[in-house]
């Protein structure tokens, strides 16, 4: 399952990465979001640098299904590809997992999803390189994006076409990151030991058992495998022929001026980073606003009881019939009324406590003070507000970073993860009760607020700075160690310690020949007195 | 020498290190801190938080030189020793350090020197330990410390006596630090390659030749010698009898909450740090204030010339008469006004434009319009100084951290560095010259400035900030990783590696074997069918 998260989750985070374009001045900044949920994090730091003046272009591919080509934030460009991987491709992705997790796939059919997952993956890799390339070939264009000045490429790792267009114009580069399926601290260059820090996608946390740092070790490999000859190939192609014939795409990657990370070290376990690291984690929260009207008298209507809210997030609207069924025959039973945003079938144990929307304003919701407990996925975003709230969660991962995120609150003592393999009425009522009774879970959740709100300055407010640092110092490179220049041998001292083993053999072979020399001297003038 | 400057370092950092104890509330703070410069940065930190309110109690010895008893700013407890290290012995141990720079020493003198500086620095550890055991055995003494509640231990980690202290009274821990000199990268396990990271005290640059590549890891091993022989038996033991058997004072060091370091990454080359590390680089730095009428009369009838100034620091008020000589006599042949801190014998080549002073206000010349150069020894506190204001700077380096401090200036065009072992008229005034007519010397030390200044909140923001975290949280556990809890093969992953290698090894033997037997059998079929 791990493995697959993993997987899937690099599609789907990446996907045909569309990008955009604006001429303007305030800074100018050219944009290459990636699609789903990572288009909703990059959207909230586009209204930010919106609000501050910026000029803000995008570049889309025109078979994007969910960035919009016209909108009063930014301008776009949307490059013609010739393939696409579609939402209804992801969704049955996602409803395969969820098949693989029930136990209800045969061994042929994993086969097949695995060589799906990874022809998806790596289609959506070529086609990001195809977008760059696109723009590359198009003389118009480059000329268009050249006059227009920009300051700088706000880009997501996960897809490296944002990486390529920085370096072809010649540009300082930031990436807004929530992870790398390799880890982005080996891969930006703060060693990090796989003893203690574990891969994202393999579902462990920072004290590891023996077999767990030996699965660590093995999924990095996997990782490194998946990158070096699924991932690489794509960009590296694309840099040969456009940015040069000694251009390596990973040290183009590894050179970007800031990343601006999605965590912070309330969320994450504590690990090496480096001066060009920012945490922003939680940038997208802010205060509860107060509810619409309807919304507002439903949760009144709770009384001393409260409410608990339920959302699996942006992609999982809907879930497996028999899952929901389980979970709504929960529900039912609860004294709290439930507000779900589902958007499959009514389930036929839902009871009159459960009100299910097609979309809810959870923020708002989260921040009530009639929220007693959130049902949830385990996305990253839900999960920062969690902590921005302090709110308890029971949590049903799926996909890609979910267990991770969820198990972050768990071994804070603020989570209880549901098993979606096992998931049955009794055990999500029992999972709801013990969070909602013992007060463990709400005060470790609030002490989790409490250290995350404690800040110097606002994550959003942080994540604004560092990005116009970059525009006004044309980069950051005081800040980023050019050692991803040396070579391997040499970075990890292999040659150092080669030639200080030579020299210690040396000496120890030295001091051996001349205790045998003084020896055998010896011996022979004995053997001369005594002869 | 490099090897000479660290010892010398280590011993005069540290020094038989001071402590006090105040009553009162706010936040209460227990600070140990360290003799010499090092006390003129924990008092910048102490006029801090004295100013927010905060009740400071200083912990010194009856023997100390430098930290008084008694000051508006803290209380103070003062710990009976019967030994000390007083500052004629520093003096003493600084000339020693001129001469053999001028090549004007013996071998025997050398080495002489050589045993003096390990005798002073064991003398010094063993004199911290003393302290700390001194107010363990004092129960009426460690009952008023307890009472007194205090929030945490604010101390320098070249003495181990303050990180005693802390765990023997279970308070959270605050380094205000500059470096280790095994490396606080290594020792606070962000992991830190010896390819790229210099070690303070080495002379090198994150670009390092192959040779210097082996020196810095000869010099790691060095230091790591030093600090297991002669700097941690003298707090382990106090460890074993005060704080527990299994209590290993390394790991005390490592389960600090906060390090407070007193760089950043516009001075510091770029290096993989932990989160909870703080680069408070520049705290001490403000504008410049108006001079003494005298001061700017004499800094006015400059001219359109301007000014040099000159400083070696808190230490170093005079220089051997040969060197001195040769500076006065290149001072008298520029146009500039200078003035020098020097508390030597006048030097008698010394000109009409040289005013000698005693003290002189540092940073309010340096951030005089009419002042045009610096000239200095490259401590810590003025190599800040000089990127504050954007001043250019002639170095003389002599000890400790001076060469790798200037050097961090040079690299980045702002600097340049004499050899004390070479420096003559004609090279002072020629590097004078240099610095002063080459526009980029000012140019690159402003860009430097500007940098520095570009900061979301000052340094001592950031400092003060992070001190009443701590407070506020009772230390930033969730900031520190565990990962020095695990043994040594665990944590480098070489369980893993054996035992990966030994499965690959298995598979392969088992697979040869499959393949022989198949290949006999076959040998054998074909044998029986042709006999």
């Amino acid at each position: 399952m791990k493995t697959f998260s993993i997987w899937s989750s690099v599609l789907v985070i990446f996907l045909f990465s569309p990008l955009i374009i604006t001429v303007c001045h305030g800074g100018n900044v050219l944009v290459f979001p990636t699609e789903g949920s990572h288009w909703v994090n990059m959207k909230i730091l586009i209204e930010a640098l919106h609000a501050r003046g910026h000029n803000i272009t995008i570049v889309r591919s025109d078979k994007s299904w969910y960035i919009e080509e016209k909108s009063p934030l930014y301008s776009s460009i949307t490059v013609p590809v010739e393939e696409s991987i579609d939402e209804e491709f992801i969704q049955k992705i996602i409803m395969l997992g969820f098949d693989i997790q029930r136990g209800k796939i045969s061994v042929m059919n994993f086969v097949s999803m695995q060589i799906q997952m990874f022809g998806g993956l790596t289609k959506a890799h070529h086609m990001a390189s195809k977008i760059a390339e696109a723009i590359f070939k198009d003389s118009m264009l480059t000329k268009r994006i050249q006059e227009s000045q920009y300051d700088l490429v706000l880009t997501d790792p996960c897809s490296g076409a944002g990486t390529l267009l920085a370096k072809y114009f010649n540009l300082p580069l930031v990436y807004n990151v929530r992870w790398l399926p390799v880890g982005e601290g080996h891969f930006a260059i703060a060693p990090s030991p796989l003893s203690y820090i574990p891969l994202t996608g393999s579902g462990f946390s920072d004290m590891m058992s023996f077999t767990e740092r030996i699965r660590n070790v093995i999924f990095y490999l996997l990782m490194l495998f998946h990158d070096m000859y699924l991932v690489r190939p794509h960009y590296q192609a694309v840099c040969h022929q456009y940015l040069g014939p000694d251009v390596d795409f990973y040290s183009l990657m590894q050179a970007a001026d800031l990343w601006l990370m999605r965590v912070d070290f309330v969320f994450e376990f504590p690990r090496p980073t480096m001066p060009n690291f920012v945490y922003m984690g939680g940038f997208q929260c802010k205060p509860a606003k107060p509810l619409p009207q309807d919304l507002e008298e439903f949760v009144q209507s709770s009384g001393e009881h409260g409410v608990i809210i339920m959302s699996m997030g942006t992609f999982i609207g809907q879930l497996p019939h028999d899952i929901a069924e389980e979970i709504a025959a929960a529900f039912a039973q609860m004294p709290q009324k439930i507000i779900w945003r589902y958007t499959g079938e009514r389930p036929k144990t839902l009871g009159n406590n459960t009100l299910l929307v097609k979309w809810m304003p959870q923020n708002d919701l989260l921040g009530h003070p009639k929220t007693r407990a959130f049902v949830a996925h385990g996305g990253t975003n839900g999960v920062q507000e969690a902590i921005y709230h302090g709110m308890p969660v029971v949590g049903i991962p799926i996909f890609f970073d979910q267990y991770d995120n969820l198990l972050r609150l768990q071994i804070r003592g603020g989570a209880k993860i549901l098993d979606v393999l096992t998931l049955n009425k009794d055990i999500v009522l029992q999972a709801l009760q013990e969070v909602l009774n013992e007060p463990s879970y709400r005060m470790n959740m609030q002490r989790l607020s409490r250290l995350h709100l404690d800040q110097p300055m606002k994550p959003m407010d942080r994540a604004m700075f560092w990005i116009e640092f970059a525009m006004r110092h044309k980069g950051a490179a005081h800040l980023r160690t050019e050692s991803y220049k040396m070579p391997w041998y040499a970075y990890h001292s292999v040659d150092v310690i080669v030639v200080l083993l030579a020299a210690v053999l040396l000496i120890l072979l030295t001091a051996v020949a001349i205790i045998r020399c003084l020896c055998c001297k010896a011996c022979r003038a004995r053997k001369i007195k005594y002869d």
